[in-house]
C-alpha cells in the first residue's frame, strides 16, 4: 500500500494558514518523536467547518488564528518512526490520528473525562499545529490502529465518526430508541448511522435545506435512517443535535418523558431554550465535546465491519498542494459533505 | 397526639378556590377509601407557590382554574380508615402524603419515571382537589409512614422536602462534591441541607435578595451551608438551581468541567441560555420535577434523624379557617419561608 | 393472514401439566378480560427450558407443580376482543405477549424494576395458568404490537429474544465492546446476536458441545458473531452468561479491568466464584431475570428490521395436539434449538 | 507545626522487611523528586492487612516479597521539595499520599479507572518501597492537600476511608438506603460511617466477633451506625462486604430486590456464592479495589468536617524505630483497630 511508505521529496510541505484567506502549501518543520510518541506519516486529512472558519474569518469562535498554523485535525497515516519506550514492530501500521492532547494527570482527565482537560491541546487549533504536514509526533495511545479492511480512502473520517460515536454515547442511545437527528451534514449523518449501528429502532435525520436533504438520502441509502424535512408527528427518546442551529431546539414538544437532548453541534454561546419544557418533562440536555475514552475504537469498529458507511460522504478529494482550493469548495459548493485532502507519498510504491 | 383523632364536626369544612382572590372554607366531601387506598384525615399542610398562583392568578402557568377546587399538596394525617385490601393495622399511623396519582401501567411508569407518566394527576392541581381539607383517600403506596421521632409541626414539610431529594438524587451530587445553590427560598434551604446530608463536600446557597439570605442564614444555622450573595470564584461540581430565575444560569463559567444544573424552580417556558458552554464543557442540564422513586422515603429519613432541619423553616401557622390570611401572608410577607396551615382536630385530644 | 381470526371449535383446548410426564390437551376454561385486559387468541407457543423442566420433573427449581397447570409463557396472537378502558381498535391487533404480571405499585415497581416484584406472577409459571390455550386475558400493556413484517411464524421467539435484549441493557453493551456468550442455546445465540445490534464489535459464542457449536454455525451464518470452543485469547468487556454451568464463570482472566458479566441463564442456587478476581479487577457480576422495561420493544424492533434472525433458531413447529411430543423432542433431541407449538386456527382462514 | 519540617538526622532511616518477619529499620535512600513530582517527608504510616501479611507471610495473596522493601502505603506527611513544573508554593503544604502510580495513559487509565491500570504500581507493594521512610517523592495529583482542621494525628486514616469512599461510590449508596456492613475492622467502620455521610438511613455493622463488636462500638459511639451480630431481619439495599470472608455472603436473603453488594474486603481468589440469589433477584456484585477518581478528595471532605470520625480508631501509636512491635501488636492484640507509626521529625521544632 503506497501510503506504507512515507513520499521522499515532499515529507516536509505543510498547508499553514497565515491570516483569513492566506493559506500557504510550504515546507515546515517536521516532529521528532519524544518517548511514548509515534511518528505519523500523514496519508489524508478530512476538512472540517472549525478549518473552514479559520481559513475564511482567521478565528473559530472564541479561538483567535495570532501565528501562522497547519490546519487540520481529522486524519490518518502510516507510523513511520517510534519514540523511546514505543514498540518498534508499530512502524509501519496504519492508524487514525486522535487529534486530542490531554494532560493525562488532572482531576478532569483521571476521572474519565480527558477530552475536558482544561490544559488539553488540540492538532489544529492554533496555535496548536495541525495535520495538514507530511509528519506528526502523536502520542502512542491516540494513534488507533486501523484494520485492513477500512480502506485508506475513508480512513480520515474516523475522526467525525468519533465524535458521533460520543454523541452516542453521551446521548445513552439504547436498541429501541427512536433517535431524532437535526442537521443533515457530515456529523448528522454519521451520528444517524452510529445510533442506528447502536440499536435505534427509528432513526430519521432531519434539515431545513432540500439539498442537505437530497445529499443525505444519497448518503444513507440503504442504511435504514430515514430523512425528512421536520419531526412530524413522532415520539422521539432521544435527539442528537448537530446543526448547531437555534431552531432545531426552539420546539422540544417531539421529545417523550426522560428523554435526552444532545448537543453535538457548535451552539451559538447563548440562544432561547424551552426550559419549562426541560424541567417539567425531565428532559436531559448533554454536552458533546469532541470525543471521549472509546470513541475512537468505536468508530473503528462500525466502520470496518460496515454497519457505517464512510465512502458515500466523500464527495470530493484535493491534493495537498491544492488545499486552498479544497477550502474554498467547501466554503462555496453547498452539496458537499466531507472533502478530503491527500497528502503526498513517493510515486514508486 | 392530637392529630392522631380526627375533627368531629368540621372534618368535613375545606378550602376551596372559586377564583381569583376567592378563597372560601365550607363543607366539602369527604372521599371514602377504595380498594388499595387509606382515608387519611389531614393533620397539616404546607402552602407552596403554586398554592399562591393560583390563589392570586387563577392558575398557574398553563394550568388554569375552571371550577372550584380544594388547594393544597404538601400534607400529613393520619389513616383513618383502609379500602378493601389495604392491611387494617395501618389505622391510626402517621403518614406524609405523596400527591402524585400515576397510572402506574404505562411505559413511563413502567420505567420508573412515574412522576412524569403522561396521565398522572396531583392532588391539588386543578381540577384534582387538594389536601386542605379534613379527609383524603390515597394510594396506600403514596402515605408514606412516619417514624414517632419526626413531629407532626414539621410533617408537612416532608414534601417539598422530598423535592428537594430528588433534586439531590437527578443531579447525582456525591460525596465530596461542591454544590451552588440558586434561590433561598424554602426548596432552595432544603436541597442545600439534603445535598449536604448526601456528602457534599461544601454548599453555598446564595440568592440577590439580603432579605431572603438573612432568612436563609437563620434557617441553616449550624447546617455547615454558607450563604452569600453570589457564587464568589468557587468551582462547582452541581448546580440545583431553585429561584426559577433565569439570571441564575445566565453565567455558568463556576462550573467545573463535567458538572450537572439541575433545574429545580419552575422555570419561565423560554429563556436565554449558555448553550456555548453547556456544549464546551459538557455541563448536564436535568430537569427536576415533584419527586421519582424513592424521594418520600429519603426525606423522611433525613429529617427524622435530625441531618435536615425543618423546623426552622417554619415560620407560621394558620388554622383551616384562616386559609386564606395564610395566603396572603405568604404573598405579602417576603421574610415568611413557609406557612403551614393547621386542619381541626377534636378539641378534647 | 390465519391466526387473525381465532379457531372456533378447538379455542377452549389447552396443554394442561398435570404432573411429571403427565401433560394432557383437554379443555379449559377461557379468560374473560378484565378492565384494562385484551384478550388474546394465541396463535403460537416456543417451548423454554422452565417448560422441559415443569414437564420431566413436576418442578423448576424451587418452584413446584402442585395442580394442573397450563404451561408456555412465550406466546404472540392475536387481540380477539378488549375489556373495559382499552381502544377496541386494538381488536385483530397481532401481538407479542410478555408474560409478566407485576403489582404496578410496590416500592420496586415503582422504581422501575416491575420484573423483581415480590408478589408478580408469570403465565406458566405454576400456579398461573401459562399460554398453551386457546384465549387468555393480558394485561393491554404486556400485549405488545407486532409490525407487519414480523411473520407469525417467529412471533413466539419475541419473548426469548426480550431475554436477550434485556441481558444487554443490563450488562451494559456499548459500541465497541468485545463481547463473550458463553452457552449456544437459543438464549445465548439470542443474545449474542443482541449484542451486535448494539454495536458490539466483537461477539463470540462458545459452548462446550461440538453439536451445538454446529447448531450455533448454522443459526448465525452471516451475522457477524464468532463460534468457537472457548474465548481464547481474546478480552472481553463483557461477558453473557446464557449456559448456567458454573464452568463458564470458572475462569474470569479473559475478561477486561472493569468489565461486566452478566448471569443470564439460571445458575445453581451456589456455585465456586472467582471472587478474587472480580475484587480485584472490578468486574461488576449482574443478575438477569426475564425483562424489565423495554425490552420487548427493543426485541420487536430488532427482530422487525432484521437485525437480529429468528427465522434459523426454529427448528420444528408441532400442533396443539402434539405438545407432549413436542416437549418430549425437545427432551431428547438435543440438536434443536427452539420448539414452537401452534395453536389450531379455523380450518378455512 | 513540628512536621513541616523534616528530621536532619534520621531522614534517611525506613523499615525495610527482609524476609518473614525481619523488619529492619535502617538507613534508604531518599527519593529525589521528577518533574510533576513532590517530595514528601512522611508523617505517619497507617498499618494495613497487606504489611502484616507481607511481615508475617513474605506474601500477600499472589504478591511475593523478593528483595528487601519498605513497607507502608497509608500514609501523610509535609512537601519538602518540589521537581520541575510543580509550583514552589507548595513547599510546606501537609498532604495525604495517595500512593497509587497508574500509567495516566492506558485505556483503562483514559476510561477513569486508573486504579485498575494493568501496569500500575503501588507504593508499598513489593518490589515498591513503601512510605515508612524519611522522604518519598510522589507525582503532585497524588499528594492531596489537607486542610487545617484534620489534624496530623488522624492524617494517615484518609487512606483507608478512601477506600471506604470509593466502596460506598461503587456500590451506589444513595440518601434513604438501608446498609448493611459486613466486618468491624478499620475499613467497616470507616465505610459504615461513609455510607452514613452519603445519606444512608440506616447503616448496620455486623461482625461475629463480640471483642470486634465491642471495638466497634467505641469507635462509633454518637455517629448513628448500628453495631450487632448479624443483620436480623433488615431488608438492605446495599451490603459492604468488609471482612474478606466468604460466609460473610452465604445468606444473601436480606437484600431487596436490585440490591448492590460491594466487595471491600479481599475476598478468597475462590468461593461458594449464591448465584441463584444473584441472578433471580438481580443483586449487583461490585468489585473494590483501592480508590478510584476523587475517593481521596471525598475522605477529605468528611474527615475535615467531622462527618467521619477518625480519631477513635487510632488504638496505638508507635515510632518509626518500633515498627517491628507495631506489627507484632497489630498482629496479636485483636483489639486493636489502627496502628500508626510516626516518623521522626527534628527536635527543635
Amino acid at each position: 500500500m503506497s501510503t506504507t511508505e512515507q513520499g521522499r521529496t515532499e515529507q516536509g510541505m505543510a498547508a499553514v494558514l497565515h491570516g483569513a484567506r492566506d493559506l500557504r502549501v510550504q515546507p515546515a518543520p517536521v516532529d521528532a518523536p519524544s518517548a511514548g510518541q509515534v511518528l505519523v506519516a500523514v496519508g489524508s486529512v478530512g476538512l472540517c467547518g472549525s478549518d473552514l472558519h479559520y481559513y475564511a474569518d482567521g478565528r473559530n469562535g472564541p479561538n483567535v488564528l495570532r501565528a501562522p498554523t497547519v490546519l487540520g485535525h481529522e486524519g490518518h497515516g502510516v507510523i513511520s518512526a517510534v519514540g523511546a519506550g514505543v514498540d518498534p514492530a508499530r512502524v509501519g501500521q496504519r492508524v487514525a490520528i486522535e487529534p486530542a492532547r490531554p494532560c493525562g494527570r488532572c482531576a478532569t482527565c483521571r476521572s474519565g473525562r480527558y477530552n475536558l482537560c482544561p490544559t488539553g491541546i488540540c492538532f489544529g487549533s492554533p496555535p496548536t499545529h495541525g495535520l495538514l504536514r507530511g509528519q506528526v509526533a502523536v502520542p502512542e495511545e491516540f494513534a488507533h490502529p486501523l484494520p485492513d479492511d477500512l480502506p485508506d480512502a475513508v480512513a480520515a473520517l474516523i475522526e467525525p465518526l468519533a465524535v458521533a460515536c460520543w454523541a452516542v454515547e453521551r446521548a445513552r442511545v439504547r436498541p429501541g430508541h427512536h433517535v431524532l437527528v437535526t442537521g443533515a451534514g457530515p456529523i448528522g449523518l454519521l451520528a444517524a448511522q452510529a445510533a442506528r449501528a447502536a440499536g435505534a429502532a427509528r432513526v430519521r435525520v432531519v434539515d431545513v435545506s432540500e439539498q442537505r436533504r437530497a445529499g443525505a438520502e444519497r448518503a444513507l441509502a440503504g442504511t435504514g435512517v430515514e430523512v425528512a424535512a421536520g419531526p412530524g408527528d413522532g415520539v422521539f427518546d432521544r435527539q442528537l443535535e448537530c446543526s448547531g442551529a437555534p431552531a432545531a431546539i426552539a420546539d422540544l414538544s417531539g421529545l417523550a418523558p426522560g428523554a435526552v437532548l444532545a448537543l453535538v453541534g457548535t451552539p451559538p454561546a447563548e440562544a432561547a431554550t424551552p426550559l419549562g419544557h426541560l424541567q417539567r418533562w425531565e428532559v436531559d440536555v448533554v454536552g458533546c465535546f469532541r470525543y471521549g475514552p472509546g470513541a475512537f475504537a468505536s468508530a473503528i469498529a462500525l466502520a470496518a465491519s460496515g454497519r457505517v458507511a464512510l465512502a458515500p460522504l466523500v464527495t470530493a478529494r484535493f491534493p495537498l498542494a491544492e488545499s486552498a482550493a479544497a477550502i474554498e469548495t467547501a466554503l462555496t459548493d453547498r452539496t458537499q459533505l466531507k472533502i478530503v485532502v491527500d497528502l503526498p507519498t513517493r510515486s514508486t510504491s
